[in-house]
């Protein structure tokens, strides 16, 4: 038994909720130095002369890691991953380390392309928020979600507009 | 002598070139544990079954991989480096290891915020190539980018406006 979130299972409206994270020094220091080297994110004295004051989170990091939390709170797991075709994201406050993360995420829209059966566009608003549900990262993203083989059959018909 | 890229030294349709570089299996892989833990991005052999047919790279790698290019590319750099406030992102293509990338972006607005004397929120089209020259990301981000403290006084007048 390892069942499945498929596209037969979303509907417009559907919220999800995550847990929280709490995000480190060194969490955000692993993360800059491979892949955003940049002295506000790799350096706590350096930094504190930015325009942030103190160490922060590489965007990327706050981005990626929203997407995790939201990945982890869907039970059962979407089918097939999450891979996102589009996003638009707003980076709204800086993140520090200490800064405990958690995402509320909306389904806004599904839209179901006629040249793949086997899947649909999902589109998304998630709102990260900190430990003072303060909002720092917005996404409207639109993912894949892949449609049940084991149910293909039955909806045909009326999965099949655009 | 450390110049480095202010404001005043930017115009809407300046474009910036960045290298190449060549993103491997070991890339991939190391990312996606950290920060995009799922199949495609982490097995070699899993990821054969999935959408993509084989190993690909997290949309956040190739996201946060185009804008270090695209830092690297600036001669001198930006002073006080590169701070996203939104962006827009369209993931065309898989980026697969052994693809070597490069970006291409160009200044699209600047604008001067009545509320920060000290900076100003430019806005860029990037675009990421492959070794094929395919598009396989897209973005239009906005940054801040600082004035130069040394040039404040003179250009006061003229860039005060919103």
């Amino acid at each position: 038994m390892s069942r499945k979130l498929y596209l037969e299972d979303l509907h417009v409206g559907r919220r999800l909720h995550s847990k929280r994270v709490t995000i480190s020094a060194e969490d955000i220091i692993r993360f800059a130095r491979d892949n955003d080297p940049q002295y506000f994110h790799l350096d706590e004295a350096a930094a504190k002369d930015s325009m942030f004051g103190g160490l922060v989170a590489s965007g990327w990091q706050t981005g990626a890691l929203s997407i995790r939390l939201l990945i982890d709170s869907a039970d059962p797991p979407f089918a097939g991953g999450i891979v996102g075709v589009e996003a638009h994201i707003g980076w709204k406050l800086p993140v520090r380390p200490g800064d405990s993360l958690r995402v509320e995420a909306e389904l806004t829209r599904i839209v179901l392309p006629r040249r793949h059966a086997d899947r649909g566009f999902v589109s998304m608003d998630i709102a990260t928020y900190n430990q003072r549900d303060e909002v720092v990262l917005t996404q409207r993203v639109t993912v894949v979600v892949f449609r049940d083989p084991a149910r293909a059959g039955v909806a045909e018909g009326s999965l099949s507009a655009d």
